[in-house]
């Protein structure tokens, strides 16, 4: 008997009515023979009540506490999904993240799957039960419940997957696929049939929301086929899988936007060598994700450093860079708020060298100014004003004709 | 330096506010130089709102399910006493039941706790940290989340502080201590300075509402002294400890009342040996808790029984017997609802045989039938219809003279 993972993000499980209907889509996938084993977050609007009511005691919560209250949201819909499975005649098993056996990096607010302890998922599904596990959490060596951050329900879901060599893990949203662009914003925006794993992740990567990059990666490195698919509506949804089984080979497969980036700008770095592995080393060690570095030389032995980070990790990067700026051998910081990041993917990109020329036409063309620029072999980010953000996804989708099957790339001349 | 356990109830830590006052009654004791260790129940009316969503799926909800809801509750509250601690400068460890070592019986909504393993909380004591501990909720052998039940939150508290030999257990409530009745709805009832164990114990057991019998017991099982006290006002409360310590020696100690009574009537049960035992029995093994229980012989080879239990378990209770009604061997089951109960307690009572008939004297002086009785050592219980219940409770009260501090009962002639 093949096994399915399902997972239904927060606004797929936001009140009695849609976790009634997330059971019926488990049932489903019962009726075709499947096992299954179905991952959630927490109910709609949950964490952010959560945060808020932590808020309310301090604005600096200490990490390991915040766990302990976010992980009570995922608890929740557990219990709550395997009631209305059990009310609809299915044998079902609720679990929490240590429960189903995941254990993590000694890291608050962002561990990391370090091991999946199968047996007692396996035990309950050979006695015929559906297994509810909850999503995001899991729990470290010292008995410490841990979450995964951001997108961690996705990851919880791909990981079980791989551990219990799931035939597919199907990622259940509000949204019916990924498409070439956010539909909300860009006119023109198509879904997907199929992606790859590496696209999937420079999107996933560059905010397109619908997956989490780790969940992705996990996915590519076991070979994992994921879906993302509609938790509403009952029709096909994108399949993420390996780049060669693709039917469409696009050069740009799809435009990404992500706002409330902030460039950070480092002065002086006196060491241009160690300085540099020095601040991302201890930006590293607390967490802090770095995008994009740009680095430029400025005098002689005087280092100019930018780099773009999320606005909300700005108090902490500040902070960090603060308390070591003897060791780290720097002048000043400063930063721009009020950036926002807007990239092309797709793997056809290689071996089309003017696609990214073709971008920063057309960019300015409409009199849009780039900030930063970084490039992989597949994507081409840009940092803008978070004003521009929109238009500049817009032209750049438009001049890229996604919103047709067959694009023909006009090419800059 | 000694240990204190403190326990804050629902209504103590029903709002950030409130658990940042809950915080500043833990940081009082610090202050006095003693270890803490803090209980606390879920906020306000969560655990209302979890049962409101669990009904909206199901009306028979798994009851392991409903644990693992239900417990989410106080782990909400740990996390966010534990950052009120931390805002103020102490350093804390929040802590789920399970964390906290409460090893359980596996038996769902309402387990027994059978074994605390101490190590981590005494380690995390002995770094200097304030143990914030989820109330209500333990493990059992296999993993599985369980709950303790109504008034769980006080055995939680009581089990930690006898397992950590604490010097005194406080249970902060929202009243300021044990009344001789409920001063809510009976005039001239009178806030007790000390009361024993056992007469604490006949209250709980009688709906008195303030502290869980089955933490009296524990206390009492450990000659731990217990205080229930206010969480908002900064007043002595009551104290509760051995007999022979008390000031006052009363004939009795308070009037109890609680609502919401069933007496279910079995007829024609044909073994009036074993018949009795395998109906309780069988009660028992399903977890329903009768109370008075009073057996008549009307015909030759058939007896009949009354029994009082809560109406909350009145479905549950005809669904038991009337599955086994073959196995049992009686005629019929009847069950008379809207009844209450209304109980005088004291130990002075056994050395003065007078107390149950002035108790029936002013009852039936005021027209007020009285439905079953039963009696103890240190206790007359009398059950009447709903609609009396009150004016009962008052009228004995009065009888009684417990709004003075020293009463000279009127015995009957």
């Amino acid at each position: 008997m093949s096994l399915i993972v399902q997972k239904f993000g927060g606004t797929s499980v936001g009140s009695v009515e849609k976790i009634q209907h997330a059971a019926s889509r488990v049932i489903q996938e019962i009726k075709k023979g499947h096992q299954v084993v179905v991952v959630v977050s927490a109910m709609g609007k949950t964490t952010d009540e959560l945060i808020r009511l932590a808020a309310g005691i301090t604005q600096t919560p200490n990490k390991r506490d915040m766990d302990m209250l976010l992980s009570t949201g995922e608890q929740m819909t557990i219990s709550l999904l395997s009631m209305a499975l059990q009310s609809e005649g299915y044998s079902s098993v609720s679990m929490t993240g240590w429960q189903a056996g995941i254990q993590t990096e000694a890291v608050h607010s962002k561990a990391r799957i370090t091991h999946i302890e199968t047996t007692r998922m396996k035990q309950e599904l050979a006695k015929g039960k559906i297994v509810v596990v909850a999503g995001f959490q899991g729990m470290d060596a010292n008995f410490e419940l841990t979450t995964l951050g951001r997108g961690g329900s996705d990851t919880t879901a791909v990981a079980l997957a791989s551990s219990l060599a799931a035939e597919r893990c199907d990622i259940y949203t509000d949204v019916d696929g990924v498409y070439t662009s956010d539909p909300r914003y860009i006119k023109g925006a198509r879904k997907l049939e199929g992606i790859s794993y590496d696209e999937m992740l420079e999107l996933a990567n560059l905010g397109a929301g619908v997956l989490h990059p780790r969940a992705v990666e996990y996915a590519k490195n076991h070979s994992l086929p994921l879906t993302v698919r509609s938790s509403i509506e009952d029709i096909e949804g994108t399949l993420i899988e390996e780049e060669s089984m693709l039917e469409e080979n696009l050069v740009v497969r799809g435009v990404a936007f992500e706002g409330d980036i902030v460039r950070i700008t480092v002065y002086g770095l006196e060491n241009e060598f160690t300085g540099l592995a020095a601040i991302f080393s201890v930006l590293a060690e607390n967490h802090i994700n770095v995008d994009i570095i740009i680095q430029s030389q400025t005098e002689l032995n005087s280092t100019n450093l930018s780099f773009s980070i999320k606005e909300e990790e700005l108090e902490e990067t500040r902070r960090v860079l603060l308390n070591n700026k003897d060791a780290l051998g720097f002048s000043k910081i400063e930063h721009e708020a009020g950036l926002a990041k807007v990239s092309i993917v797709g793997s056809g990109m290689v071996s089309n060298p003017g696609v990214a020329a073709q971008m920063f036409q057309v960019l300015a063309e409409h009199t849009i100014a780039v900030k930063m620029v970084s490039t992989s072999e597949i994507k081409v980010s840009t940092v803008v004003e978070m004003n521009d953000m929109l238009r500049a996804a817009q032209v750049v989708h438009d001049s890229f004709s996604l919103e047709s099957l067959q694009p023909k790339p006009q090419l800059a001349k």
